[in-house]
């Protein structure tokens, strides 16, 4: 599949169908983010493949839970209404944990360790990308308490879970979300 | 060209030709960028492209300066052997801001502002795919301190210059990187 037209059409699914993603495609998915560029090609990225229900179902629960404190300190009004019920049907989440000290030159700069977060981003964006191109529905998910996640899949302490990108059949047509003017975005320095 | 393909194909471009990159290939670089996903939609990206050659000039000393106190600080031995001279070739550096206001439910979580750095670093990997595709090479750059890049391009406080991307005709063919073991890589929760 060509590459704009994969650039243009991903979005974000958030109904999935319940059949399984095949081993080879979890692969190629996973492949596609080890390609990313990453500080001093430190590949600072590890994945949890979890297609266990009952853990899944551990990660809807810290979702719904931390939906509901959202709300209560954001008032955001359409954050009631965002449904994380997709969580449970979805057949596979691929955590991307990032090592902070894999950043490379960051360590050593005011901001401090960001690269790692950085490379798992373009990581991610690979694995979403190419599971659009492969007829894949995609999702970037950051709703949770980092704390939570290390706990529910067993993570070491040092190593971020920087997202879950949950990965399915789309159960429909994803909403199509429209983009800014692009003069709005861009400034010449000629 | 084929996703998989750019994907698997993109390199890191540290010697660049100084033929200026098109107007029509700076847009539509931008316009991929512009097609990541990002919190709520929020779009918490801004680019200022630079063409300058006095401005590139004093990135490139900002980088040069950086490189010194960075082998001071760290004793890699890498990082003195480290040309950044390429950016006083390169033709066209594309700065990516990101604004930490849109960062979604994240201003509300423990770990804080964090996600418009993620979508800022999908844009970028969304160009330099982008730019692969068309046959320029880039390179994601990260070499500065943030404030002296706000300085020299006239930044406002509030947003963040999370990198700036190098674009322009490839000066010979990139040094080629590999990638580890695919199973040093994953675990899964079956």
């Amino acid at each position: 599949m060509d590459l704009f037209d994969v650039i243009k059409g991903r979005r974000s699914c958030r109904k999935y169908l319940p059949d399984p993603v095949g081993e080879d495609l979890v692969e190629k998915i996973i492949e596609a983010a080890m390609w990313a560029p990453s500080p001093a090609n430190n590949q600072p990225w590890e994945f949890v493949a979890v297609t266990n229900r009952d853990v899944i179902g551990k990660i809807f629960e810290e979702a719904d839970y931390r939906k509901k404190i959202l709300y209560e300190k954001s008032g955001w009004k359409w954050i009631n209404r965002y449904d994380v019920g997709f969580l449970k049907d979805v057949p596979l989440i691929i955590a991307v944990l990032g090592d902070p000290k894999k950043s490379g030159a960051d360590l050593f700069l005011t901001h401090g360790a960001e690269a790692y977060q950085h490379a798992c981003s373009a990581a991610i964006q690979n694995m979403l990308l190419t599971a659009h191109a492969v007829g894949l529905g995609g999702l970037w998910f950051t709703l949770f308490e980092k704390d939570s996640i290390r706990q529910i899949l067993n993570i070491a302490t040092d190593l971020d879970p920087v997202a879950l990108v949950c990965i399915g059949k789309p159960g429909g047509d994803p909403f199509p979300t429209p983009r800014k003017e692009m003069k709005e975005k861009i400034r010449y320095i000629s």
